[in-house]
């Protein structure tokens, strides 16, 4: 952030009165301008026992496979947001159930919300960012070729809370190179 | 949001190519600047069956009551930003315990996230955006001055939940007017 969103001048990082800590602050017209972590909303999608995933045709980790998820956007709901992924990505209509994990990622300043889900219909296929979406039982799971540790650990904890048949919220911190 | 906050030149809006949404865009050096729902992180701290609350120093709603929240500031987790926010605004050290309450404010591009908590000591007082701290038990809530509506809801849940001795995670829409 280099430049004045509102009025184009040059910016200058410094703590503003009253505040603790530096923020981009512009001395033409007083703008602040605050950076706050974003929300990644995505669902685990099950049908029939099996855990519907997408192979990611885009970077970051292309070829890798993950859970439909992405960045919330405004005007819509955590659950909303959730659906609209699993949509784009996987081309799969979902009924979100409820949230199952909340992981933190400081590093990069995100919050990561997954949902239980189940497909509604069984139809799915490969939205424009994936290159192919699959239903895998827990045996198949391709665990070395997942492409984040949030849905790594979403998965894992998943398959050990469907054993005991009881899906709490997990919550915690995904650290970098985790 | 009026110019490019990478280079200072005027900002277009309009959908980007392969989006599904119009973005403000720059056309001299090509950033796209995605705008998301911000976190609010806060908590219910209880000390001796009562429930801490701070009266508002600052609008919006100068002179109502609310439970400490915030904005979660990049850098840390949602539970460190509920403990920080109640250090800032009731002056209270809390140990941070289960998330009770997930609300969607799609109308203000906001997320809240209210934690259950306890006082660690019993220690509190105004910080500099109170104008009082004080405990109240479940009667003497000020019900028609609480200043946001997601805070009385979590409240309603909380004293309900509490008759009930069980303390899920509450999830919904909060909405204008509400």
């Amino acid at each position: 952030m280099k430049y004045c969103s509102t009025c184009g001048a040059p910016l200058n990082r410094r703590i503003p009165p009253g505040d603790d800590r530096p923020r981009f602050v512009c001395d033409k017209c007083h703008s602040i301008h605050y950076e706050n972590p974003k929300i990644v909303v995505g669902c685990i999608p099950e049908w029939e026992q099996k855990i519907l995933l997408c192979r990611r045709s885009i970077e970051p980790r292309y070829g890798f496979w993950t859970a439909p998820a992405g960045f919330l956007e405004n005007g819509e709901t955590v659950a909303e947001g959730a659906r609209r992924e699993t949509l784009e990505e996987a081309c799969a209509r979902v009924e979100i159930m409820d949230p199952y994990t909340l992981f933190d990622l400081t590093h990069v300043n995100q919050v990561y919300l997954m949902f239980k889900a189940r497909l509604i219909d069984g139809r799915f296929g490969p939205g424009h960012e994936s290159l192919e979406v699959k239903l895998f039982s827990e045996k198949e799971i391709p665990w070395d070729e997942i492409a984040f540790q949030s849905i790594k650990e979403t998965l894992r904890l998943y398959f050990q809370d469907r054993a005991e048949g009881t899906f709490p919220l997990h919550t915690g911190r995904i650290s970098p190179g985790q």
